[in-house]
């Protein structure tokens, strides 16, 4: 009884197609393999998407890698930085309309992924630009709202802020403090007040998506706060200095002291978890991404040290066992990764993607990046102490995308409730 | 100067489908999750391969699945297992005639996982008839040989085995000392001296592909060895009892004492280390695959336990954040692993598969399922050293995948190799 | 205000004894290294201990290594192996008269190191025995008690199993279902009922340390069960077989109906989980003693193996840089794990060993040598499959040694409830 | 035959001491865990030495801790800081006479590990003047050289720099290319030439204890180079800047161009490596040492995160079984790493240390630390990116010391050789 399907579908596929010739020819011809993209993960993609990763690429190394090092070591974020990207449609890539180039999820994941090739920092910067503020207003906003924010955040003149995260709170956002009342002077306004922290791009922020508690429902609901509307003393967003990693990046708090808010500000319709959730998602997704080519620039910065480096006899180290075993174990959690976010942006694009799946390859794709950079670091031995080599930046900084928008252990538990249908955080 | 062409091809994308409004009515109803297909893996097949895979499984629970326990128990291969995969057309199931079923790889991948879902013993006997030898007689065989073989193997009427690993020489097959001298009085044949070992199928197979190096040329070649027409004392196949893994498949030595063997038994051009490298490669493809199967057994047994077992105040194991890094850990491998087994699939289907690819995926696959399986059978606790559960068989014979056709440390080096340029094997 | 203290300490010191000469002195010629004992643990043992030891390995090597394989194999427990450990003074060797030993605990930990390096589940008799039953009857038991089975019992002519877990009831103990009612027709009895499981020893145990519930109380008591006074179909004891590790020792479960056992032979003081966790508790530091033997063995096994086989060139596979990790990580482990028993010898001896110190430790060490077991399986290639080898033997053991007596997990959780105060079991 | 031993010795420790009573008496109080000393290291040692690492603690605590972190933010050294160890005898401390404190090398440990707990940036200075040069002039210096410099370097008034490692060969000093050759006009000098470089202390030191190779025999000599002496452009010890960790320390380089070294700085009789290696053995058992005090702090900091931090429902986040797991491990490797370094100490007191035991100490208990450390951050989530919180630091400098002194894949290769009798460097 099982035997008619199998012989069936295989009548159908010898008649359909002679691959087995085609395909025993190729042996003959031994395919190369190409270290940078292992399972040959180009052969997924359009020629548009082709294009755009190599322009992407190309922008990034030529004319943002020369301005890391520095921007780095000075905590230091060239906002002009953000312009270059929204001439050429890094901004909201996704979004059709209002000047966004309206490109696939894949299309977008590479340019994120060569962003991050230069830095994490700088990817987050437009992470938080991209998927989480412009991403939000094009999901909950008013048509208003889109009009009035998302062309000047497509083009890089207006920066955004995403404010979500407070001092007592992060993994649990539930339970934030910031409150949303009816503003006491001011007819039509709320009155924001409350404290978010380790906000991207605050300090530099023109728009901040604030999420707050709405007075009558309790329920969250997302605010677009504009600094230059804010009077003075309502609104301060003090930069955080002296970090560990991301430091390319700008990150500080939002304090809101009674900040006065048009309630033509507020998302009309989303309430609760699900608005910054979704925002979160989106952001999440462009991490996956992005950290395979922060991994990829580790592995290529290994593997160069390793062959020029010689000790003992004159051989490149590249020629130990135990550095092959560094670079064959990184090598291949990259490009499993990448295989895992293109079929991810797939199923996005179709509106087919869970947001677990999401979950999945940010805690793994983060994960295995900062495992491996790690061990890839041992290459370069003590000269990893220096910040030349650039692979003591990327730790940093990968480091940092571990803990963000859902630490690792929290997607664990997201994916254990996903599986077993009973939730562990508690 | 990088600008145009995304602008380009925006607008190209732009025009050409309506992806967002789609897209956002999409996230409108979140998409389930599915824990036994976390990213959707299935959509990346077609109807045939669904089908095929859907009547391997089938077959697979209903019928080998009973059979397995007692099997592993008393290290017995039941013969006829290879005549029902051949009925369903298992056999060979990538090559186009001889009464082969000619499907896709990614099909013939499917397959092999539904094997493997029930044991990597069966697997293994049926990758040893289907990629070792029907495939290197479908690669480098005479007409002949092919005419002569294939169809009784097709049908498991004609048992296959493999004769490349000797005692002394594992890793390295190029050292080999079996070889293939004129006969001293059997005119037209050689005679084949040497020792294989741990060969899968050896005690029962009918025919056995053995390596052995040429005494003109000192390469070596491959050999069709008839058990029928070998005189008494020259082939003896030993079995090798008491092992600690795949105990559902059979193992065992191959001795050959001035066996003759007819010229045209010997494969037409092939020299050298290609000829089974070739072979293995398409076997390690299949385990890479088979292994996905192995692995999500073991999550699915593991999940039901966590689910039925309670402990402390009545809470099911499954609610325990430790239990459920284990599961998310897991069901994250097996994921990534499928999605990588499709994509090398397809790439072998169009003749673009390089070695190492697979090299790569059997390698990484069969890691992380033994790692994984080791992981969740802590979850089973004291119960797990009852052979009931069957984690502990998974656990076993994922060891042995590990360490055969190719050793993880082996597979290292060849990517160590392929990254660098540089072998680091001596 | 520092300062004062170190010179005058050093000054103590530096008339007190000339360590500087005798230390350069001793530089002149540096000292071997001894891959047995990489950080001389023997310098910390005194002569007793040294003999006991050497005579301990010396029985375990010579007498019952050649039976071990065959046990493994069959999942037979030879009884003559306990009466010639009674011989020895191996049984309840800590306790003070009685015929036992009364030897320090780190000579005991000693010989339960000789007796795991040839197999866990040889120890794991003996465990049960000693720490467990003897050590139960001589820590709870009235005078009668011990004079009664003590003597017996250090000859290994009495046979003692330890009836805690229940088949619903693993790491949570304290639910435990069986219960201690008085015996509705012999007076002066009461009547035990419940089921226990993966109780070593117990088909063959002439007396059951059973633990259950008291009717007056509800709270846990200690019971000894003699097989010999019970009526037929009062007590079974049906083995477990088919088990993926510890088959070289027996295993199976207490079933008891209505079972009458006399009060005299009721625990006088003890209740609660103080009485089955404080045997547990010195059976578990034997454990953690015990494995650092089955990692010795697995060191030995895999560097002789590495020394013998050659691949590639010629050379010892011993020669390659993936091969020497595994076995400098092994036996770093097993160093480390070595001091860290002597020490908790030496403190348990003085009264001052806390449990938790025992959690560390069983835990540490079962957790080390399985994963070192298991990679120095893959320095074995194909041939770890055959069970001659040994080192399979010994890694299907250390899983199950994991796994009870505490999982892994459990100890994690009783270590992080000392560290931080708080109980994170549910 | 084996029996009377053991039972003579059992009848001989009974009648010596009456250990039972004592052991089961401390049963019915249970002992308390500390889990700042979880195995009780303490017990094993001396008052003295523990008057001395009260004392060490106590001035880090209290007068280093509060530098650090500026010193860390701007690569600030303070050579004060040197002068005041001077004055606790800090320095050079097991050395006997000089004004050194002759302690016992556990005090000099504990001593190294209180500065650790503090910076490895600290330690590490240090440990160069300490174990590295002064501990070089003791062992091999001539008495002249002995008196001109140990007195003021125990002082911290001359400051001491270490010069082996040069830009091409860091893991394979043999190969070094820094010669000694008559100096051409100045007689009874040597002319040195040649790069040294990740030399900490060499941009303030005084004496620079330089390997170079001496022109008629080829092989490696010490000469200690001092800088007041050198003429204008023949010393330049340039800082290295911009370091990923040790930022508390000073790093730079030595370039010698023809510098004149008066042939009485040169260390009379040792030759070849095995004066270097003799002081980074030295070097590296502080190392070990330190390390555990940096993994403590670690500890303790994360700790302390995870009772104050609250997240989901006010649990703090300490109650939740992930964050357990991670403080137990640390833990669990804190206390085995410190039995580990007591035993070694000791050995080295009576000469009887070989150096592999310190290569298996310093690269198990980098490693360990460096990857506890590491998990431990993940607790602080988002949090761990601010400096404020240390963990940061310490991680980044954990991986610096797994790099320097015998990277940890060396230390492998090390420990391989000594196992096997194989080397496997090349």
């Amino acid at each position: 009884m099982y035997r008619s399907l199998i012989r069936n579908s295989a009548r159908q596929l010898a008649s359909a197609r002679p691959i087995a010739a085609r395909r025993f020819a190729a042996h003959a011809t031994p395919q190369p393999f190409n270290w940078e993209d292992p399972l040959n993960a180009q052969s997924l993609l359009t020629e548009e998407e082709l294009a755009i990763s190599e322009t992407a690429e190309a922008y990034c190394q030529e004319r943002m890698l020369p301005r890391v090092l520095d921007a780095y070591r000075t905590e230091h974020f060239d906002k002009k930085i953000l312009e270059e990207m929204g001439e050429l449609g890094f901004l909201g890539a996704t979004i059709n309309g209002y000047g966004c180039a309206g490109v696939s999820n894949v299309a977008s994941g590479l340019i994120t992924k060569a962003v991050e090739r230069v830095d994490s920092g700088y990817r987050s910067g437009m992470s938080v630009q991209s998927s989480l503020v412009m991403g939000g207003i094009d999901e909950f906003g008013t048509q208003e709202q889109k009009e009035k924010f998302l062309p000047g955040m497509a083009k890089g003149k207006i920066v955004g802020a995403f404010g979500l995260t407070e001092p007592n709170h992060g993994s649990d956002p539930g339970a934030m403090e910031t409150t949303a009342k009816p503003h006491p002077t001011k007819e039509g306004y709320l009155s924001l007040s409350g404290s978010k922290t380790w906000i991207t791009n605050s300090p530099i922020a023109d728009v901040l998506l604030v999420w707050a508690k709405h007075h009558e429902t309790g329920k969250i609901r997302g605010y677009l706060v504009e600094r230059s509307e804010c009077p003075p003393g309502t609104l301060e967003t003090p930069a955080i200095k002296n970090k560990n990693g991301l430091r390319a990046s700008l990150t500080g708090m939002i304090q809101l002291d009674e900040c006065p808010v048009p309630e033509a500000n507020m998302f009309p319709d989303v309430e609760g978890l699900r608005g910054p959730f979704t925002c979160l998602n989106s952001a999440r997704y462009g991490i996956a991404w992005g950290i395979t080519g922060a991994l990829e620039d580790c592995i290529s910065r290994a593997r160069t040290y390793a062959l020029d480096r010689k000790q003992f006899k004159g051989n490149p180290i590249a020629k130990y066992q135990l550095v092959q075993k560094k670079l064959a174990d990184a090598t291949t959690d990259a490009a499993f990764g990448t295989l895992a976010c293109v079929q991810v942006g797939r199923l996005k694009d179709n509106g087919e993607a869970a947001p677990e799946m999401i979950s999945m390859i940010k805690r793994q794709n983060c994960d295995r990046a900062l495992w491996n950079a790690r061990t890839l670091q041992e290459i370069f031995g003590g000269n990893a102490v220096s910040d030349e080599y650039g692979i003591g930046r990327h730790v940093a900084n990968l480091f940092v995308t571990q803990t963000y928008e859902g630490q690792s252990d929290i997607h664990s538990l997201i994916l254990g409730r996903a599986i077993t249908g009973i939730q562990a955080f508690v």
